[in-house]
């Protein structure tokens, strides 16, 4: 039995190709025998394209990426600063607009700490939790404007839109996801503050729950869950959170999982209406491209994360497992490619 | 030569009136022989108020309050689900309606590691920034709203409004306080999503920047941010930053640097137009309340801070040392009077 998976390939800027590379070697070696062949068309998106043609996402790109099974994307973003980049926005233009164009309402960021991680936290215990964060609404949409702008009378506002609709569906992924792991899940919002939006999701979540009686439910502001990433990281099962928060908390909880450089995500579409979209959380990093310095861990985590939405699970697990016996043995520096090498060799044995 | 500092005392809920109760008697201790005298004005307010009368913060309360030259809050807040508190909301009705009606731009919120202080990070380095929160626009200005609520078609809005006017302010007043201190300004937001408000930001920074030569200036993104907190804190001085973000930012620098239970804010009006307020950034935590578990080390900083702004700065530095002194002295649990005395001590010392 043998199947075809189209996958759309998006290395990017900066470490985005030198991490696809090594991502790509595994997802090979995983599949090597399965009976999947992954049929992959790479897409140039990013600044660099941006730079050469002027383009960030055309209506081609879209529907050539919308019409293929699933997504892996590198880091897309240039140099801080750079003066040719002034009037582009990459991230908004190219990432985020794959999310809401592809409508990866779900987010999925899992934290592991790893044997053999190190993070920054002296007493970090046990760490193993997903945050389900919201990808196609909230401050992220883009509603906002200024008028007098460059004045001193400039107003610039943004508007954080919430549904009902687009609440409830991340919210029962979640309950869903808490239930075959831990039974447990946190909302985390600022419902004294942002009353409107952070009220409706604590209704919502309320009444979800009332279908899962099996999960625990708390509720922590989104200052306080901070606090216990940092003091008591081991609270957490399932986080479900907005865009925003969820953005926030994934880059802190990568930290204290031992780095960025292991952090892994899916934008996904769980409908299957859309391709989903597999990258690591962290960014092109321009000032080390090119150097093999860069981790490439997280783009391959991301490969296990694709590889389980497809419903390959072996295959998934037996590349989680891989990068778990790499990092539990790790020693001295290597390079990209080395650490892409070793797991790909782990995942064949 | 004798002064009178006429002030308004809001003990408030849960654990505020234990703490609200040491740090007054460091006030009184510090101020003994100095020739200046509190006038102190005892206001109900909080959850605790409002159960019995109903009024969270009426026109009368505010005139009275704005009529004095400085407040001290405690904490505000009843016990988290407590139904009779379903249609209060005790911080925007109270705490912010403070902070907007006294037009306080500036949360000004300290961190550092005292020797002897233990965070949870393993190799914390030095430690010692301040937060500079704006405090009367973005995310916290209650400008939402929601339509068809209760039903699945909801559609709930949250608008963050921005204004050049209350941006530069509040910049202006960050980039001096890195001037007195170690010449380093960072701006925290999300440019790259919130690109009116973020755009806006960016470009007053680096207006004002020109005004102040010698002050280096960076950015991060928010995310961004939370990570350096935890991997190296000590890259550090002022930090500039919104409503939201500098909520977020100051609940995670507080556990980095030994807990919430030493962090100490306030709330200015720099123009001296309305008093000031200060308060520990801490809450009520009414399921400690009465037990003399709390710590009043965040209130009877914030008295430092309130000494400061009001000129007194060698009673300032006073009260300063002796938590300084107090902590790194620390051995065994004390009751929250025990700490309170034990630093009122050591300011008469
Ligand atoms: C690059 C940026 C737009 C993006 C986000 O904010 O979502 C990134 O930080 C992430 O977390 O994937
Ligand atoms: C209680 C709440 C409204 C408040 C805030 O969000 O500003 C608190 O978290 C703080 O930081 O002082």
């Amino acid at each position: 039995m043998s199947r075809v998976v189209k996958l759309a390939v998006i290395p990017g800027d900066g470490i985005g190709p030198e991490v696809v590379a090594e991502a790509v070697k595994v997802l090979d070696a995983v599949t090597a025998d399965s009976g999947v062949t992954f049929e992959k068309t790479p897409f140039s998106l990013g600044a660099g394209r941006y730079l050469e043609t002027g383009d960030t996402l055309t209506d081609d790109d879209l529907a050539a990426i919308a019409a293929h099974d699933a997504i892996l994307l590198g880091a897309v973003g240039g140099v801080p600063g750079d003066p040719r980049l002034k009037d582009a926005n990459i991230e908004r233009g190219l990432l985020l607009k794959l999310r809401f164009e592809l409508d990866h309402y779900v987010n999925l960021r899992p934290s592991k700490l790893y044997p053999g991680a190190s993070g920054p936290l002296a007493d970090p215990g046990d760490i193993d939790f997903v945050v389900v964060r919201e990808g196609t609404e909230g401050p992220y949409v883009g509603n906002g404007g200024a008028i007098r702008r460059g004045t001193p009378h400039e107003v610039a506002n943004e508007t954080s839109v919430n549904t009902a609709y687009g609440v409830e569906r991340v919210v029962r992924y979640a309950f869903a996801l808490a239930e075959r792991r831990r039974h447990k899940l946190t909302l985390v919002h600022k419902t004294n503050v942002l009353v409107h939006a952070g009220g409706m999701w604590k209704r919502i979540v309320d009444a979800v729950a009332s279908e899962f009686p099996g999960v625990d439910v708390d509720y922590l502001h989104v200052d306080a869950a901070t606090i216990f990433l940092v003091t008591n990281p081991g609270r957490f099962d399932v986080i479900v959170t907005d865009n925003l928060f969820g953005d926030i908390l994934t880059d802190l909880a990568g930290a204290v999982t031992g780095g960025i450089g292991l952090a892994a995500s899916g934008n996904i579409n769980p409908d299957g209406a859309f391709p989903s979209m597999f990258e690591p959380v962290h960014g092109s990093a321009p000032d080390i491209a090119g150097t093999q310095k860069a981790d490439p861990t997280a783009a391959i985590l991301s490969v296990a994360l694709l590889l389980d939405h497809l419903g390959l699970v072996d295959e998934a697990a037996r590349v989680t497992r891989a990068v778990e016996d790499d990092i539990a043995s790790r020693e001295g520096a290597r390079t990209t490619a080395q650490i892409g090498d070793a797991i790909a060799g782990r995942v064949q044995a």
